[in-house]
């Protein structure tokens, strides 16, 4: 696709997680997000209703905008996975209570726009790589720490899926093969160490085995229930030794499984997203030394670990991105039903 | 390149390790393998000894074949990493003592052909993709082990080198972050774990820790420093208890890394080679499970986990296809230069 016919066109991007909603329109030559909105995913209401909202929300940024309508390309969806891209499914996605939900076809139905679908994490990665943080990157890693841990590869400037559309998932590498349990019934993944409701977890655990001198309760009204990754991260930064041993602990973990894809994938950036980014140096300064004792020191040298630049819009820009991706991909092939005044 | 100029066309390879120089005539056309000789290294004779034995013994398959001369296209070489492509240079490698060894160009020089270089665990990954266990793969992870564990990678049926030519250091995972001590400096690394010599060393500590009832002393006569892994496997055929355990745990190891594997790089073939492998079904049937209990259902289903089929060759024919790979490669930037009556 020629950067010309760019020129004034957008995407709407779509990020469906399991906690928001979120939707904006993405200028298709630069990435510019415009009328971005957020809304709670509610996903006790059903797929039905999902759906229902994603499309007006779609309605409202098309009205918010005033672009005319033969402007946007499409619709870039991203999703939990694991998915079926070919069909557009969302096999499995146990935060929305989804099994093989056809979540591009509904979309495109109720939008009446070409829809693409792909995996939320792939989608931030690539939303951090073409506007963000991994901006230049070639091979890249990208890392989203919410609740849980996703990620997103990029081999050679282009999305790389695997065999199977697993590929990326890097919070599901064991770093102690005789470790914690894990919620994929693995024991010892990353995951099970560095999600946000791992760092919560933790922090409990060193409370119940010395609470003495810790004024981490204190941020929780003495719930300890109500600690969260963020509460941590307060307390840290208020300096608690408990806490400030838990971020550290984090970073540790953390070190250890992005050194293996160091040694491993060898890319030039790992983009590192999410809520555990707020932690700042206190975090990122620890895991540099450790992936620095761990990695290869070419590996090491070759790569930057960086803190991802669009906090809230990586993933609806990347989805964006996707869409124009497989549009470009696509219309070579002659496989992508485009809007007439484009084909 | 066009197939047809392939035919009766040949290849040199060269597969330079710490232990043996094997060079062979390869057909460029299909990868069968002519004039294969080997002779140890003998690292301790230098450098230059080392690239006048690998040109006699390129002499010796020229002279063998009777091959014209035009036939030949060049000369592929792998050699361990640390390499510098670009340069055509062994950057460290201290199995040969080397250290910025520009064993391309003295190659080329030796043979008069034009000569490229790569990773040895590189080729003998492309070696079982082109003509062995692999083919018909798109992303592919080779593992070779011996005294230790090298790796390879090809996505989309290229060598994938990643950022400064790391990329496939699979041996060097961290799947125990508190675990043994690993010769790279790191701890917890699969090669510290399932290399050759750590599958020794494992048998060696748990005789020590309970020895009684053990038949594996007696393989080599009392002496448990002679103990290599190959005794191991061969005392777990003769059905040792001791030995079989040793093995079992080397496969829930190896099936952890792998795990690792399939869930971050999802490919469709995992292909382990080298000595590792002669414990067949002992090894893969265990090791197979343990990627079933840890990895993600599509991830396991669209991998198949097989030995190398190409012992004591994968690494030549690779080679020789690292070398016709880069030559199609450069015939289309013109940087290459090739023999007159090819280009």
């Amino acid at each position: 696709m020629p950067h010309s016919s760019l020129a004034d066109r957008y995407v709407i991007g779509v990020d469906l997680g399991g906690t928001n909603i979120v939707v904006g329109a993405v200028a298709a030559a630069d990435g510019r997000t415009l009328a971005v909105r957020s809304q709670p995913t509610r996903s006790e209401l059903g797929g039905e209703s999902i759906v229902e909202r994603i499309g007006e929300m779609v309605d409202a940024v098309r009205a918010e905008t005033s672009i005319e309508d033969g402007a946007f390309l499409g619709v870039g969806a991203g999703a939990p996975g694991p998915l079926d891209r070919a069909r557009g499914v969302v096999v499995v996605a146990p935060n929305l209570g989804w099994r093989d939900f056809p979540l591009r076809d509904l979309v495109r139905e109720r939008t009446g726009l070409p829809t693409t679908l792909d995996n939320d994490a792939n989608c931030a990665t690539l939303g951090e790589w073409w506007c963000g943080a991994a901006k230049g990157g070639r091979n890249v890693i990208g890392i989203t720490i919410g609740t849980g841990i996703g990620g997103g590869m990029i081999v050679d400037g282009q999305l790389y899926h695997g065999a199977s559309d697993v590929a990326g998932e890097v919070g599901h590498m064991t770093i102690d093969s005789q470790g914690r349990w894990c919620k994929c019934g693995n024991y010892g993944c990353l995951e099970a160490y560095t999600s946000g409701s791992a760092i919560a977890t933790r922090a409990r655990e060193s409370l119940v085995a010395d609470r003495d001198g810790s004024s981490l309760p204190s941020f929780v009204d003495g719930d300890l229930s109500k600690i969260t990754a963020q509460t941590v991260f307060d307390a840290a930064r208020a300096g608690d030794a408990l806490a400030i041993e838990v971020v550290r602990d984090t970073a540790r973990f953390l070190g250890a499984g992005i050194a293996n894809l160091l040694n491993v994938f060898n890319p030039d950036v790992v983009v590192i997203a999410g809520g555990v980014t707020q932690a700042g140096d206190a975090l990122f300064d620890p895991l540099r030394a450790e992936v620095r004792r761990r990695a290869f020191r070419p590996a090491v040298q070759s790569c930057r670990i960086v803190a991802g630049a669009l906090p809230g819009t990586a993933g609806v820009v990347g989805a964006a991105k996707t869409f124009l991706m497989q549009h470009e991909r696509e219309r070579h092939t002659g496989s992508f039903a485009l809007p007439a005044q484009l084909s």
